[in-house]
This record gives C-alpha cells, sequence and structure tokens, in this order.
C-alpha cells in the first residue's frame, strides 16, 4: 500500500521537485520528474524505469483505470495537494508525478537505418517535444539531438512531445559534422534544411534513400559547419513570407515529405 | 515629440494593459494590444492601423531603425520600466507596445476561391497563431475561424503567428456546417481533417479545385455536424501512433499537401 507524504521538506518529494526544475541536476542524476496521469500512464506502459510514483487521493481515484497498474508496480506515495503544487511545473495540476530513469544512451551501432530528423541547437522546448512527437506519429525511425539543445526530458519538452522520447530512439551528438561524417558511412545521405530559394525544392529530392534531415535553431538556422557537412541544400518552397514558418511546423512538412516520397526506406 | 508616462494609473497605459489582458476588453472595443519591436513594426508595415506607440527610451534606441518610423507617424509615448512591465505578457519585455484597431470584419464575397484552413474551436493561441503564419507562408488564401475559437488577437496568438493576421484574410464563423454550406456555393469543395484511417488518405485527393481543409478541436476534433457538413473526410496517413500529432503540425502538412499537389488553384 502507499504511503502518505504530506510535507514538503521530505527528501523524496525535494528530490522530485529539483528534477522538474534543474536540467543540470536531471544530467547529473540520469533521472527524470514525469508529470499528469497520462504521460505517467505512457511512461509506464513503455517499459520506462519508474523509480518513485507520487498521487493525491483524488487523482487516484479520478484516473483509477491509468493508474492502478503503476500503484501495484511501482514505489508509490499519496501526497497532499501542497505538496503536488510543489512538484507540478503546469497551472491545472493533475496531482500525478514519476520519477523516471533517462533512457540509457543508445551505441552509434544501433542507429537505424531509416529516415532521421537531426535537430542543431533548437531551444523551445515546446518545438523539440512537438518534433519528437511528429517523427514518431510519421514512423521515422529516430531522432538526432545535435549541439546544445534544449533538455529533451524538461517538463515542457516532455509534456509537447507525449511521451514520444520513451519510444523513439534518439541520439546525441555535441558536433552535427561529426555525426553526419559517420552516419554517411554507415549509408545515410543527408539535407540541409535551409530558407534559401536557390537550395533544392524538397519536392525534387529523391527520398527513396535513408537520409538525415538536419534542421537548426529557431533563429540562427544550421550552423554554416552542418550546413556544409551535408550532402545536399534543401528548402520548402513557398508562396508567402519565407521567414514565416515555424520550427515545429517546418519539421513536420520536412519529415512528411521525406516519408510521402520515400515511404519504403522509412517505414521499413 | 513623444510624451513621458511614468505613471501605471495613466488612463491610457490602464486602457493598454486591460487590451492585453482581456478578450471581451478587445471583443468590445475593437482594438488589441501588439508587443515587441518585431511585432510593432510588423503592424505599422502591414498597414494595421494604430491608435498609440508606446515605448522605453531604451528601446527607442535599441531598435531605432524598427521603430523610428512609427515614432514619426503615430502619437507616441515614451514609457518608464515600470509602466512597460506592466503592459507586458512575455518575461523579457522589450518595452514596446502599440494599441492597434482590429480588421474590419471581412465580407462574405470577399472570400478568395482559393484554398483556405478552416479551423473550429481551436483553444490554444499558440496553434492558432502557428496555423496563421504557416498558412501565409505556404501561400493559403484564407483562414476560416469556426465555432468559438481562442481570440486571434490575444497576445499570444500574435506572437505565435508572427504578424500573420495583419496581412492575411481571416474570416469568422459561429457555425461551420452554415459557412461551409454558403462556401460550396461559392465554388468550394470541404475536407474534414479526422483522425481515421478508414477516411480517404490525403496522398490520393485531388487539390486542383479550391479546397476548405476544416480541423477540430486539439482534444475533441471536429464536431460530428462539421465533419457531416465536409463532401469527403481525409486523414494523414501514418505509421506510428495515430493520436500523435498536434494540431499545428497536423494543420501544417495538410496545409503543405493542399499546395504542394494543388498549387495551381491555391497560389493562383
Amino acid at each position: 500500500m502507499a504511503e502518505w507524504i504530506s510535507s514538503r521538506k521530505n527528501e523524496q518529494v525535494k528530490t522530485a521537485a529539483k528534477l522538474g526544475q534543474s536540467a543540470s541536476f536531471r544530467r547529473q542524476t540520469g533521472l527524470f520528474l514525469a508529470e499528469g496521469a497520462r504521460l505517467c500512464a505512457d511512461a509506464f506502459t513503455s517499459r520506462v524505469r519508474i523509480r518513485q510514483f507520487f498521487c493525491t487521493e483524488h487523482a487516484a481515484k479520478k484516473y483509477e483505470s491509468y493508474l492502478t497498474p503503476i500503484l501495484r508496480a511501482v514505489p508509490s506515495f499519496f501526497i497532499t495537494e501542497p505538496v503536488a503544487e510543489l512538484l507540478s511545473q503546469t497551472e491545472g495540476n493533475q496531482g500525478v508525478f514519476c520519477v523516471c530513469e533517462q533512457r540509457k544512451e543508445l551505441s552509434w551501432e544501433a542507429f537505424p537505418l531509416r529516415h532521421c530528423l537531426a535537430m542543431e541547437t533548437v531551444q523551445d522546448p515546446g518545438n523539440l517535444g512537438a518534433a519528437l512527437r511528429t517523427a514518431e506519429a510519421l514512423g521515422l525511425g529516430s531522432v538526432l539531438l545535435a549541439g546544445s539543445c534544449c533538455d529533451v526530458y524538461s517538463p515542457k519538452a516532455l509534456r509537447a512531445g507525449m511521451g514520444a522520447v520513451f519510444r523513439l530512439p534518439v541520439f546525441f551528438s555535441r558536433k552535427l559534422p561529426d555525426a553526419l561524417d559517420a552516419l554517411h558511412g554507415q549509408g545515410f545521405f543527408s539535407c540541409a534544411a535551409v530558407p534559401d530559394s536557390s537550395a533544392r525544392p524538397i519536392t525534387e529530392v529523391d527520398f527513396s534513400h535513408p537520409c538525415i534531415m538536419a534542421v537548426g535553431n529557431e533563429g540562427n538556422g544550421l550552423t554554416e559547419a552542418a550546413a556544409a557537412a551535408c550532402n545536399l541544400r534543401v528548402t520548402i518552397p513557398m508562396l508567402g513570407r519565407a521567414e514565416s514558418l515555424n520550427a515545429a511546423s517546418s519539421a513536420a512538412i520536412l519529415m512528411w515529405e521525406m516519408m510521402r516520397s520515400g515511404g519504403i526506406s522509412g517505414g521499413g
């Protein structure tokens, strides 16, 4: 049976709260905090390792069908509303949280030879999460996070990603050009997405071979070194104002076009 | 020369602040508050009617090239930092604001016979703004906001939309089925976007005629009445988890596909 915690000074609560707040603490511990009935249930069914589960009594009843399997399997604690408020990063908090282990870094040899989205120094966790969610929905093989992207395990990125990070293979690289060099050797070709009407329109690219689509930072785009390391510069042909596509929307269109026109290699 | 305002109780400041905070006050007055050097400059160059312009002395220097034309043409006020904080809806506020008139509602006869995105009861201002921005970038003819969508002139929607609402024809309708009936008579066909794998894949739809693509609320999708009023149910074919596309990303893919495969009618 779950224990009760009513103190905001409880050590486990303090650790969980810090995991919600601090990217460096998440990195240091290899843990993260998931919030919300749907996301916690998603972590559980996706076989993420859950260290502790916290919920209010109210939430345990309201989301019973989601949460009962977790309460049975994981060290669990009932918490009071003030404790839930301390843990929460959202406004209308549901009172449901779990402390989880981050996935082990995948070895470079495990890189699936299927279409991949590479993001370089994407800063907005909402954009990062949305792109991961779209990558999973459209059936890409993996996502590569390069440069200094925001933390994929931040509460906001997790929420926007709807748990995609629990299931989709995600790789990390400090330097995108180095990663591209290695991946070219594994049979990938690569495209640099640029807002430049002289680049090749994505409608004219052959996506029947496994492709890495590299997209850059929201304000500055790809670094020149990363764009130069790609096999091809590509662009989304637009009739309107060229600067007017946000990072998540342009990533969605780029991934869709890879999968639509080259679905076999992408989905196989 | 611009006057100085240092009091947060100044009537013009109070009105401007209320325009940033209250959707009903915006509706009642037909005005809105734009924030940020880029957005204010965008409003000015897009010929939005600006009633008052407010900026800090610091901002007037920092964004001089953007702001000098506005300062010359519009009733302007220098404000202190505390006043800027009162007006601001963002964290790192730039100290630049203008009170603008909302565009007059366009008459139904002015509806361009080109591809249109219809959104029914979309609730998140970030999604609404991002979809408008994408619609402008891809060159759609218009956007139709139906049911009870969030306010297109809210600070968050304006920010996500990057000023698209200043330029793109935006129409409003309480009931999407009624609007569709009228627009079918004007030569449009219509598609209901649904997350249903038995619907027609969008890759198999002929978009060579002007089309209204109807998308629904983030949680519940289109109302049954709206979906039934459309000529065709369509879906984005997905390999991954079907529920896993957010509203702005799926709208981006739907609009892209309309324009890609039926660009003549869309862009003409």
